[in-house]
């Protein structure tokens, strides 16, 4: 039967399953709701068994519970492991949901839930191609899933079983909708992205909040200090002057910044979505490019002093700021996070006491663009949307998807079908059905094309 | 009879009557406590009617009222106008008071209470003086008294009630005793007080808190924006880089600034009271004249983005600043204001949106030290207290004191007896014993100094 045909046929029943998942609030950082999590991981290893799988099982964790399934059909096929989430973010702030967050509904054209996107929807479409390519005796590769449930609260548990199960999970690629498409109709592979290292500063001046008039002038302000420091951490044109902080900066190929380039993408239409005149940053680089293959510093927070109403004449004694930077490959984010450590503890004076402490991190991500999964993808996309996808290099980072290429030496093919207006991690997170539909055309093109290609090298 | 017989006579009997003023808690900003505002001023006009003054009366204002008292003597007699206020702080954080705020008591030479220094206690001292004088028939000024209750919040009816009261109010000097000396009897006269001027800064990038992976490098981040903003206002050794900020600045000369390091200071001691190994500020300028001779420039408080526990990535959309300047003779603080502001606005870039808020201000003040009540002051003190006084420039401001000069012409005489641990708008507040017995000897020897001087001039 052709995939449209069966879609048609068995869409009540799929939408069904699918909402029944929805219906489970799992929310990984919420500890009240611990049971929710085993509900989840139960109801996958279920979703896995009706495939059918021929191994599920689930393993419990120190956090939540990991469901594993495999399916191997012949030595020689390709291995392919899929990767998803049951878990969801916290349905906060409740009142802005127009229909509530756990009680998934149709509006137009959009399932209307906590996770209908991230990821239990998207996850969710792995399951309908399996079913079909199953069910139609289509499938010509091995199939392992992973289904975690802390993606949200940084796959702590996953990271480790990881490293008890390395034999197990041998395959040739992890295949995961969890990213997004630039626009609705172009499809879209996200080819890179970015690490991440966080650190929090605080700037201690006198021991005590001092009365401005009477000590103004003579002892050192950690405010203005600290205002100092961040100056010196990036400079106005967002160039980064953090000694060495480029130096491992792969370098890009003139081809792949083109590729890049041609994504749809209007700086004006940009600067009017954000409110901004003018917009910031690296001006040898396009925005694209400053977004994808350039690292970037933020400072994410600030606080310090009378931030009340009204005046309030304080030297304070203390203040703080949460920096981070995103990087690229092949910047290291532990190396990074001490780069930016030492340089503010070597330029901070000796009127204030600084304190810096590195949060957390994770590694940039990149896939090669001619990885037979990368080439598979394309013909699946294009066959399926009509036209070619875009690469794209999100800036954003997915910190499981370095932790997996590190412990088990796969790559990971990032084929998400998600848009900006999903409004996922927000009130009223939805997924278009046209997107779970081109999502699940799509994966079914990737398991028919991805044999061939692999036989092709 | 000698002033130190009467003090002895009648100690009891005046410490009861200040004890009386202490136990209303006339505390200003609290608007529950309206009523008490007016017992406190029905209170001093009976005290003044026990001096007795000749003219007693209570003027109601949208405010707080004003008591209003005189003894003209002789027209041949120099005038002298005292103010205080009645008002007090607020006494939180409660629980902090080892004896009740309102419930006052002498502890170790001590009176424990609020208000017992800030302005109760000093202004009872002229109360004490007036007192001796009359009883004795020793008094050979003329006297007006104006104690007010707005002091803590800003004294806006007393400048609106100075307008409508400027022929009554003439006098050849105010003397005013709410002020402190450096060191217990080290004989102090403050003869500048710092102007001030407070804003608000607002920094806006996108309009709505943005992803940091997704949008950072290509968009303003507000913060960061806002750290340069600050780090071109005043730079690494304290100097204020704002155009113009010092063009105004009362030259200072060699003798005074001699006169004003007389004062006992040790860096070494007030390093280690801060718990700083460095001062801050110009360097060439000592501590004493960087706090008292030059205009100094604080962040009071700076906020925005995320300030929680943990990490979230996030470009916010505003930053926020409270920014303030102390000003010293002659920059006028309306002038300096737009100053900041103006320079600030054009200083920021295209990439955010900034707004400057004047939120409020005062003139700096000094005295010059040839002025008659100057000179009687240093022969009063000098006389009580056994060695010259010294010539303090506070950091400060009692912003009521440049507007009585502005709106009636008359010089200010800051001869206060205040000491740092005297604890002032904190909890256990006092006033030692010995110093409110001194302020009474050195008021009652100025009484005796003033008329002379004034003959010599």
């Amino acid at each position: 039967m052709h995939i449209n045909d069966y879609l048609i046929k068995n869409e009540t029943i799929f939408l069904s399953k699918l909402f029944n998942l929805l219906r489970i609030d799992s929310v990984s950082s919420d500890s009240s709701r611990k049971d929710k999590m085993q509900e989840a991981a139960k109801y996958w290893a279920e979703l896995l068994n009706e495939l059918p799988l021929d191994v599920i099982e689930i393993h419990q964790t120190d956090g939540n519970p990991i469901v594993y399934g495999e399916k191997i059909l012949n030595q020689n096929y390709p291995t392919v492991l899929v990767y998803g989430h049951y878990d969801v973010m916290p349905e906060d702030p409740i009142d802005l949901w127009i229909s509530k967050p756990f009680e998934p509904e149709i509006r137009d054209g959009k399932i209307y839930a906590r996770g209908a996107d991230d990821d239990k929807g998207q996850s969710f479409i792995h399951w309908i191609a399996l079913k079909y390519l199953l069910d139609e005796g289509m499938l010509q590769c091995n199939v392992k899933v992973v289904l975690e449930g802390e993606e949200e609260i940084g796959s702590s548990s996953l990271a480790k079983w990881l490293d008890e199960h390395k034999d197990k999970l041998l395959a040739h690629v992890v295949l995961v909708s969890d990213t997004g498409m630039i626009a609705p109709d172009v499809p879209t592979i996200t080819m890179g992205l970015r690490g991440l290292t966080y650190l929090q500063v605080e700037v201690t001046g006198p021991n005590r909040d001092l009365h401005s008039g009477l000590f103004g002038g003579a002892v050192a302000n950690p405010i203005i200090i600290l205002s100092h420091i961040i100056s010196k951490l990036i400079d106005e044109n967002g160039h980064i002057t953090i000694p060495g902080f480029y130096d491992k900066v792969m370098a890009v190929s003139d081809q792949e910044r083109k590729k890049l380039n041609e994504a749809p993408f209007s700086e004006e239409d940009y600067k009017q979505a954000l409110g901004v005149r003018e917009l910031f940053g690296e001006k040898e680089f396009t925005v694209l490019e400053r977004i994808g293959i350039r690292p970037s510093f933020d400072v994410c927070g600030i606080w310090g002093g009378y931030t009340g109403e009204g005046a309030k004449t304080v030297i304070p004694s203390k203040a703080y700021a949460k920096i981070s930077a995103r990087l690229v490959p092949y910047q290291d984010h532990k190396e990074i996070a001490q780069l930016i450590k030492s340089y503010i503890e070597q330029i901070a004076p000796a009127s204030v006491k600084v304190k810096v402490d590195i949060l957390h991190g994770g590694q940039p991500y990149v896939m090669p663009s001619d990885h037979p999964a990368y080439l598979a993808a394309e013909r699946a996309m294009k066959e399926v949307f009509g036209r070619e996808p875009v690469h794209l290099r999100s800036g954003g980072s997915i910190p499981i998807i370095s932790t997996i290429e590190q412990k088990l030496g796969i790559k990971s093919l990032l084929m998400g079908f998600g848009l900006e207006s999903d409004a996922i991690h927000s009130p009223n997170e939805n997924f278009p059905l046209q997107n779970l539909w081109q999502g699940v055309r799509s994966v079914v093109a990737f398991y028919s094309h991805f044999p061939k290609v692999m036989h092709e090298n």
